[in-house]
């Protein structure tokens, strides 16, 4: 899958990926939801909202969930967990 | 699967649920982590730790994500997402 069918969820407000999901599903079959940290809700949010109102006929194909390593700048590392959501039309 | 495999997580410290989890696991073959709104990453972490961290063996079995709705005092209601890991050993 090209890499432009990724949104990635962050801080912003939930609509804002809401949009770009939906846009993303409106150009291609499937969009994957990509989160870390406290933004797994808010991708948990915009996966539903997208769902249940926007694009009733959407899927979830797959969720997966995954622990990465981050390194602080002081050097050391921190494991932060991460979740990845597909949707497909 | 009887109701003492579910393991509800909340606000307090992640090390709890790991806890809880853990302690489920030595009893029975799953246990299914429920969580709702921002305690969802917090789920994803305690499943994240107890596969990493405590037992390697563990497999997430499923993910689902869904959305539910709650009746404030006043009447009205809201939407929150609901998530539910199924982990097996």
């Amino acid at each position: 899958m090209a890499e432009d069918n990724v949104v990635y969820v962050g801080s912003k407000p939930v609509m804002n990926y809401v949009l770009a999901v939906t846009t993303q599903l409106n150009n291609s079959k499937e969009v994957v939801l990509k989160s870390r940290g406290q933004a797994i809700s808010r991708a948990v949010d915009a996966a539903e909202i997208v769902r249940n109102r926007f694009m009733p006929g959407v899927k979830i194909k797959n969720i997966n969930i995954s622990t990465e390593e981050l390194t602080r700048e002081d050097g050391t590392t921190m494991n932060v967990s991460a979740m990845e959501i597909t949707l497909s039309k």
